[in-house]
């Protein structure tokens, strides 16, 4: 007779599955908002529900920990890996949230190439959440992280000199800051993510 | 013959009571401070007076773990529920401090909502400190401290749309900014203290 | 027979003071950014260098937790230590960056002082990293750090207030409140670690 599979811990891998594909569904929203021409009354609302859908996964991340005797690691650890998730949603969220209420005329071009550094992300991150089961190849996923986050880094740094260089009014400027640094963050929120991915492997090795 | 209280414990307990106790007396200083017409130099000192205070007590709290043989929970989770308290009083005394030193003259209504909401925040974190020692009924505490959060995040992007209106001249839009940025941080740091008391009762239930 | 010294522990503790070696070699750089007439190319490009070269210590940190049976303390403390000293590093980096990017013609007073308090932070914080081994007089080190930190934040408040008193055009404004911002970031990041010190300090007490 066989091992049988242990459906408690599969369970949670399912979780961590679905709440990156959150994420996917999110950035894919996210750069919708910044196509020229978009109904942005539409796509904030599709993101509202698309940010609910991914809070509800990670309430019942937390309820499983919270009920489930063996956990496949550490309760801290599978909790600070949902929070994290989480926070990546928010910050796309209130990006898309901050565009709607900015009424931001004129996008630079940097901020789409945030965007598309944030859908890769996204991607990278969802791919990633089923090897947490074996618990192999992960290392590919946080160094390419880590790559995309330096990457955006850099570009944050050229919006805001290119923000900074006179081209723009001070209220345009401000706008399109917040918004920016609200990329930027999103962008952070992914590399927490393979941080506390990066610190289960080392544990778990 | 029954149980003997452990004098040990319950002092963290009352450490932690006080500790939010401070907040309670910083947040009604807070609000003074945004009133029509307030003293801010004599406001601004009264709230170094508890910003130091709150001090004293934080640093009782790690004095007491370092020689403590048995503590209530993990040391690790008292250290940051006492760093995660005395950041919220160390948000609302920056407040108070921008607020005199930039000599801001108009404010947008939007900010004394936040101001109430972070009385609101202070009062049910106090409330909450005591049920740590039973960690019952604390889960309504968490859930109120949340919602409040989003409701200052809301508010939050409401009032920085307005500030970018063009109602009000840039540098005067670069105060109340960053003071707005500030009263957002406290509520950020009481959703912190309650998302820390969720991780004790995790571990303890 | 007397007892070995254990080679392993005591390659950590030289690493982590490889780390803030590099810490102080920033410092130093960053110092360079701010004088009057600094080659800034020059400056930014050595910065870069000293980057890559903490970088690649903290690799080297991970890579040794990752890979050692017995650690001198928790594998996740070394973890925070390394990646705590490496934030610094960014920080300090992106000030230099910023600098260049920026094209800021004057600098007031009040940004150099932040760069000597960095420095100050800096030395300390080297100074301390051998004493890991005996886990002796660190109190000091924490304390001295508490109060540096205290003081470029009562600084930066200033530097904010003058920003704003109406001497500077707007878009001068935002390209001086970011780099002080990316300063005070440098020392509260010293202050994390500071606080990851104290954190294991109590734990192996």
């Amino acid at each position: 007779m066989g091992l049988r599979f242990r459906p408690v811990e599969n369970a949670f891998y399912d979780q961590f599955a679905e709440s990156a594909a959150h994420l996917v569904t999110g950035a894919s929203l996210l750069a919708d908002m910044f196509t020229v021409g978009a109904d942005r009354e539409a796509v904030a609302m599709a993101m509202r529900d698309a940010e609910h859908a991914a809070d509800e996964t990670t309430h019942e991340i937390v309820k499983k920990v919270n009920s489930t005797f063996i956990t496949p690691f550490d309760r801290e650890d599978i909790y600070s890996l949902a929070a994290g998730l989480d926070d990546v949603m928010d910050m796309m969220d209130e990006a898309v949230d901050m565009m709607l209420l900015y009424e931001v005329k004129e996008l630079p071009s940097g901020l789409s190439e945030q965007v598309d550094l944030i859908r890769r992300c996204a991607e990278v991150t969802a791919d990633a959440m089923p090897r947490l089961r074996t618990m192999k190849e992960l290392s590919e996923y946080w160094i390419e992280i880590n790559r995309l986050e330096n990457a955006g880094d850099k570009n944050h740094r050229r919006i805001l000199a290119h923000l900074f260089s006179g081209e723009y009014k001070a209220m345009e400027v401000l706008k399109l800051k917040d918004i920016t640094e609200t990329l930027e963050g999103a962008i952070d929120a992914f590399e927490k993510v393979a941080n506390t991915v990066e610190q289960i492997a080392v544990k778990e090795s």
